[in-house]
C-alpha cells in the first residue's frame, strides 16, 4: 500500500462520519497541505457514494487544520444515474476546519466529444529536470517537485515575474498517481506569485476546485500553476496536471489571499 | 429600484430561511439561468451575515430550477473578522436543487499587492458592437449582450473555433451592475464550446464558482467565456469581467457538460 494510499485512508466510525488522520509528511509550516485535506476528503466520499471517482471537488477552508484525526461528516445531496453529489464537513477537535462540495462520477465512463485549446507541456524528463530549491518544507517530504520553470527564486532568490511554476511531481515514494491523488497534486506546486514577489509571505488558500477528467497512467505528472490576476491581495492559482502519457487530467483554481510580511 | 434588484430580492420567512422568486424573463430553454439563480443565493447571504460582499462564491446545481418561490436556508460556517463563511441550500417544492457555499467580505476593505498578467480588453465602444446573434433565449430579456467576437456562429452558423466569446454584457433595462450582479454576468456569456462545435446541444452547468474582485463602475461590462479543455463531454468555461473603467471585477470558471444531439 502507497504511502499516499495509508496516510489519506479513513475509516468509517457511524453512519455517515470517516474518521481520517492528518499525517506528518504533509506540512507547509505547520498546516497540513491543502490538497493532501482535500485528499482524505476525497477517500470519504469514494467510500460513501455510489460512484467512486472525483469530477469536481470544491474546499473552502475555515480553520488551519493540524495533525491528528480528522472526522469526516458525509450528507448525500442527489444520487443521479451518472453523477453523485454530496458535502463533507471537515471536523477537528469538534471544531468544523473545512467544508467541501463535489460531483463524483464514473470517470471511465465519460463520453462525449474531445477538443483542447493548450497542447500538452513538452518537458525534459524527469530526470533532466532540477529538484525544486524550496527549503524547509516538510511537505516535499512526500510530493517531489521537479521544476522546468520558477525555480531560479528559490535558487538564486530571482524572480522571473512570469507568474507561473512547470514542472513534474510525483509522490515520493515512487507509486504511481489515482485520480484521489489529484486533489492533492492540484495544490502541490508553490504560491506562482513567489515567481513576482519573490518567495516571501504566505499564501493560505481560501477555496479550492478540482476538476478530474481521468485516471491518470502510472508515472510523474506534468503540470503547471499559474496566476493572472492579484487584486489587493488576492490572487487565483490556476493548476493544469497531465499525467506522463500527455493525457490531461485535472486542472483546478484556487482563491488565495496573498500575506506580505512588512520589511 | 433596478429589475435585476427586483427580480433578485429575498425576504426572510424563518430564522435562518430567505425566501427569493424565480422569475420569468432569465430562462434559457425552460431553466433559469445558473447565475441569475446564484445571485439570489447571493442576496440571501449578504441579509444573513455581518460581511455584505461575495468573494468567492461556488454553487453546484444538482437539480433543474424553475419558475417560483425558492427558500434559501442558509447556514453559517464561520465568522472571521475580514471573512465570513456560510452554505446555502436552495429548495424548491422541497427538493434541494441548488447548493451554494461562499466566502464573504467587505471588498471595500481588500488591502494588499496588485498584479496582473493580463491587461483590460480594448473593445470598440458598446454603440460599436453587434447584438448578440442567439435567438430565441429569454434570458436576453434581461442580460444584454453584445459580441466583439464569436457572433459568426450565430449570425452565419459559421464557429470560429477559437472556444471564446468576447463582448459586453449589461442589464437591459440600463441599471448599473453591482457585487451580486457580477454572479449572474459570470454566466451570461453563451457557452463557448458553440465557436468549436456550432449552437447546438444543451451544455448544463454541474458547478460554477465567482471570484468577485471589486464593486463594479457604473456602465457595461467588458467580459470574455472562453474554455481551453474538453474532454469527453466534459468542459471548463472560464469567466472575466471588467468594468467600464477597465477594473478586473470578477473571474470565474464552471463545470459544464456538452450534451450534442445525435443527428
Amino acid at each position: 500500500m502507497s504511502q499516499f494510499a495509508q496516510e489519506t485512508a479513513v475509516e468509517q466510525i457511524a453512519e455517515t462520519v470517516w474518521r481520517g488522520e492528518l499525517c506528518e509528511g504533509w506540512r507547509v509550516g505547520a498546516v497540513p497541505n491543502g490538497g493532501y485535506v482535500l485528499a482524505v476528503a476525497g477517500r470519504a466520499l469514494s467510500a460513501a457514494l455510489p460512484h467512486k471517482d472525483p469530477l469536481t471537488v470544491s474546499a473552502f477552508y475555515l480553520a488551519p487544520t493540524e495533525l491528528g484525526p480528522v472526522d469526516c461528516k458525509v450528507e448525500i445531496l442527489r444520487l443521479g444515474r451518472n453523477t453523485s453529489f454530496a458535502e463533507v464537513k471537515m471536523y477537528q477537535q469538534g471544531e468544523l476546519r473545512v467544508k467541501v462540495t463535489a460531483a463524483y462520477t464514473d470517470l471511465a465512463g465519460l463520453q462525449g466529444e474531445n477538443w483542447s485549446a493548450a497542447p500538452p507541456p513538452q518537458f525534459p524528463g524527469w530526470d533532466a529536470c532540477e529538484p525544486s530549491g524550496q527549503k524547509g518544507i516538510e511537505f516535499r517530504q512526500r510530493a517531489e517537485l521537479r521544476l522546468v520553470s520558477g525555480n531560479e527564486v528559490f535558487r538564486k532568490r530571482e524572480p522571473n515575474g512570469s507568474g507561473e511554476f512547470q514542472g513534474w511531481v510525483r509522490h515520493r515514494d515512487g507509486s504511481d498517481p489515482d485520480a484521489i491523488s489529484l486533489l492533492m497534486f492540484a495544490d502541490a506546486f508553490p504560491p506562482p506569485v513567489f515567481t513576482i514577489f519573490g518567495p516571501l509571505g504566505w499564501v493560505p488558500t481560501l477555496e479550492l476546485t478540482v476538476q478530474v477528467r481521468a485516471h491518470p497512467a502510472p508515472g510523474p505528472l506534468q503540470g503547471r500553476l499559474y496566476c493572472r490576476h492579484l487584486t489587493r491581495g488576492v490572487v487565483e492559482e490556476d493548476g493544469e496536471l497531465w499525467d506522463s502519457s500527455g493525457q490531461l487530467v485535472a486542472i483546478s483554481r484556487q482563491t488565495a489571499k496573498l500575506r506580505v510580511p512588512k520589511s
